[in-house]
């Protein structure tokens, strides 16, 4: 990655889908002059390309997506997993010259093999999941500033160009990003742990509690806090689910196998076990945000 | 309760334990004016007692239990369960007749029967679960306000005068807190789902997460929030476990069974089954949230 990409413009960018994170991609954009031209691509009769217009999260607005990309030098896709699937489909055909190609998809794998299986070979494809965002949904909560400093895994197949990876990673990095690159198979695993499995226990907490609705009068700050996450959009969640299913199934049954060992230390009131747990989850907690804040 | 019983301050109290919420208690009783003399127990050469006096949570600092509670009319047990439970077998023979004795356990029902075994007859033991605190510890982070708008859990036996029930409503009160009272054994399953389970399942994130360190450079906001708590005191975390074993147990167990038909549906790919999960989860959180905020 050189300088030189970072302050080089794009001359027209499609962003496909302007909810949360593509309205905020759009003005993050602006804000740092990295696209001359901004194209919002949205459903026909939804609100979102009127609002994301309203806030100059975009210059103009499309529902035909291949119209929309045929003329742009970058395509983004800020829509759920399977939509970034079927959408690499339907442009492939339309892309021009030299586009590059990025999403926003939380997770890669799935995605990276549906690219290599259909992206034309003038155009390139190169994958990434900024983590950012928020349980707040839609144009009319976008901010420019959502994703500073926050990290972008980029995740090049093993074909992929380096210049497209440098221009990606350039692009990520111009809206405020830290950048990480791997294959998109580690992606997964990575994600499972420390994404998906957290929602797949924020929502069961909340299913949990419902045994004793009453109790939710007794719910402090810790369980608002863990259960955060489980107001998250349905249909973004039911694709990460859906296209990370193996890593996420281990992910859980990793969990289990604590929990299980946890019931059993409480059913023999093994205090020595019950602190050893205790402790190394305090340890490692501890140390998890030192590292983070360092 | 009557609107008198909140006027009345008490004469001399004991706040036995003088950490983050016993510290706190002091400052928030002398806030409203509702304690002439507070003395604060601790241990000798704890550096705890000596932080109490400078930011003045207290009056005077005392190591010797049975001395300090003599010539009180109210001593609140603000330490670990397991303390609690021996030390109001320690206090029951030095009580003065009329005192009165609280605590702020996030167990209730294992305090409450020691109560029942070994309080003389001219004192009285009202048991309390302020649900107010943070994962941070110790006098030096006490603030008067940590009560405000929070949930007192107060827990009477079956034969508890109900002069005493509303003096101990009026000094959580006092402080600044919503009471609602409630029998122990229902309290501990209330909390065993909304306060225990969480912090079970947050300890368990983390170390699930270890099989794979290198993941954490991945983790976001998602991970922050549902882990936070893991950060907890592991003393008082360990008492909380012991003493309320079944139910926390029976609690790890509902969620066991959720987790377990996730982790079925995603080996099926069951769509249907997925969206079902995602959506009652987030509709029991979104209706929780605006049931907490109204």
């Amino acid at each position: 990655m050189t300088q030189a990409t970072t302050d080089t413009p794009f001359r027209q960018v499609a962003v496909v889908g302007v909810g949360l994170l593509g309205a905020s991609l759009g003005l993050a954009l602006k804000r740092r002059g990295l696209a001359q031209h901004i194209i919002g691509v949205g459903r026909v009769g939804s609100p979102a390309l009127r609002i994301a217009l309203e806030r100059q999260a975009i210059d103009a607005g499309a529902t035909d997506l291949l119209t929309a990309v045929a003329d742009c030098d970058l395509v983004v896709l800020c829509t759920p997993v399977r939509q970034v699937l079927a959408q690499l489909r339907v442009i492939a055909g339309a892309l021009a010259p030299g586009a590059l190609v990025t999403d926003v998809g939380s997770t890669k794998r799935v995605i990276v093999e549906q690219a290599r299986e259909v992206m034309p070979a003038q155009a390139v494809f190169v994958g990434a999941h900024p983590m950012a965002g928020s349980e707040k949904r839609g144009p009319e909560h976008a901010r420019a500033e959502l994703f500073d400093d926050a990290l972008c895994l980029i995740c090049p197949d093993t074909h992929t160009p380096g210049a497209a990876v440098a221009r990606i990673e350039a692009l990520w990095r111009g809206v405020g990003m830290r950048t990480h690159c791997m294959p998109a198979g580690l992606h997964d695993r990575w994600v499972a742990l420390v994404s998906h499995l957290p929602h797949a226990v924020a929502t069961s907490l909340v299913l949990a509690a419902q045994a004793q609705p009453e109790a939710l009068r007794a719910a402090a700050g810790g369980f608002v806090d863990t259960t955060r996450i489980a107001a998250g959009d349905i249909d973004m969640w039911l694709d990460i689910l859906l296209t990370n299913r193996d890593e996420v199934g281990a992910a859980i049954g990793e969990l289990q196998a604590h929990l299980g060992r946890l019931r059993a230390a409480l059913a023999d009131s093994d205090e020595g076990a019950l602190r050893t747990h205790l402790a190394q989850a305090k340890a490692a907690r501890d140390a998890f945000m030192k590292a983070r804040q360092a």
